[in-house]
């Protein structure tokens, strides 16, 4: 991959998903303080899982603070700003987790191999990478998290991120492989978000 | 312990935990990914907590990727057929639980020894293991843990774990311990089954 | 720091801690071992993050097992004496926590510094310290994480935490900057306390 552009999607996946975080904060009336850890939460919860999990520890907002700026500064903007979210148009903030989304579980395969070899942990580590902040978001916010519900959102990063372990099979270059993982896992969450998709969803007969 | 049957039985208390992970998830309408992480996270959570705690990383379902594979096969699996769990005796879960319980005490009993010297710790890694991954479900699933309440579950974790170390310290085989320790945590569960028993509980005037 | 006495001081906040933890259960009608655990997680969940984050591992409990035993003693003592909570004076539990609240930060701050040289993730890891077993234990007992909400409570520990690394900055020494840390948590927290402060929330207009 070219560093500096995958550097830059990842600090751009890290704001965006400190705005969602900042946004549900909005809703449950919480001070500053706990739009910063709700935001930081959504943005970085999930690398952190992987990192402990895998043993890259200190994990990697600990060993490049760019990330704690980014998100410090991202909602702070985010809350003197966006305090009419409606003004926006309703697809942009979807559009924007969905590039960071594809990002992130890219960004775990990735590094999921730097520590390990198996693809299998590598695709869980992407999905991890990518969904595990959102779900300690809503676990914090006291919902049941939205990707375990029906939404083609999970879904989106175990296809993507088996694309990516499939090209590096195939002896494709990192930078290949990274590509059309992100690329699908973006592709499959903005066809869900416009046609509304998702899983039949399972429900025990009573 | 004679290790062919002890990780036969610790891949049976795997497929077994997640089992219950899916149950909880097909009352709450999940799609097949949240089905498949509420099962995930019953079956491993609480290993991994232990092994991040202990500095045992990378966990050890990273190292041994079975342990995914049996909660996959296991998850879509119970997805296909047990759609109608009430046909079941209803004593089955609970057993098959309570094995895979006892099995995993004595696991993280183990284990824990591997890395610290504290027989207490060991009980305590021991409990987390039996626990920690019921525990998560349940806040997924926004329901005050089950074991927190009043059912004589992490108790019988607690007596099976120090029955567990009381054995090594009298100089009894790993063997004997393990199978003593898994032993006790497995019959005082069934009779806190068997017989509705529960602790008393702690509640504050006011 | 004068060893001896900030030992002190920790173990006094980690049953401080471990005190709230019980008198939350105790609202829940949870068994003795729920009311163990929602303790437990209070008094050293915090640390547990912050030890896993830096790779900090075996955690400081597991190292050090005075920890868990200050832990059950309290816990059992509290079940055992406090069953009418409303017969202390109503501040005596707040000041007592917002003492073990500036103990956690400083503590939190100095440990981080052994593992890695960022002020700035030195003051995220006293917060997280200070924060980290009140936001476990109001997740398990389902509640928004007080914390998160409008109370000067981790802005204490952010400015405490601040002040703390700046006196490093300023070559004062480990000792002096610990104690104005801590008093400053404290006085922060004690005063908000007493004039019911909070900061304004942040709410979306929808």
């Amino acid at each position: 991959m070219d560093s500096t552009l995958l550097y830059f999607i990842d600090i751009f996946g890290t704001a965006v998903f400190a705005i969602s975080g900042v946004l549900l904060a909005g809703r449950l009336k919480m001070d500053p303080f706990g739009v910063i850890v709700l935001g930081s939460v959504t943005a970085i919860g999930g690398g952190t899982i992987r990192d402990m999990a895998l043993g890259a520890t200190p994990v990697f907002w600990i060993t490049n603070t760019a990330y704690i700026w980014i998100i410090i500064i991202t909602c702070l903007l985010t809350i003197l700003i966006v305090r009419h979210p409606r003004r926006l148009p309703w697809f942009v903030l979807p559009v924007f987790d969905a590039i960071g989304l594809g990002a992130f579980v890219g960004i775990g395969v990735e590094k999921s191999l730097l520590f390990q070899d198996s693809y299998l942990i590598a695709v869980i580590m992407g999905v991890i990478t990518g969904c595990g902040g959102g779900i300690i978001r809503d676990v914090l916010a006291r919902e049941v998290p939205m990707v375990l519900r029906s939404e083609v959102y999970a879904t989106a990063c175990i296809i993507g991120g088996s694309i990516h372990v499939g090209a590096l099979y195939l002896d494709y270059s990192n930078r290949v492989a990274f590509i059309s993982g992100a690329l699908a896992t973006l592709i499959i969450r903005l066809g869900a978000i416009k046609w509304h998709l998702s899983l039949p969803t399972f429900a025990l007969h009573r």
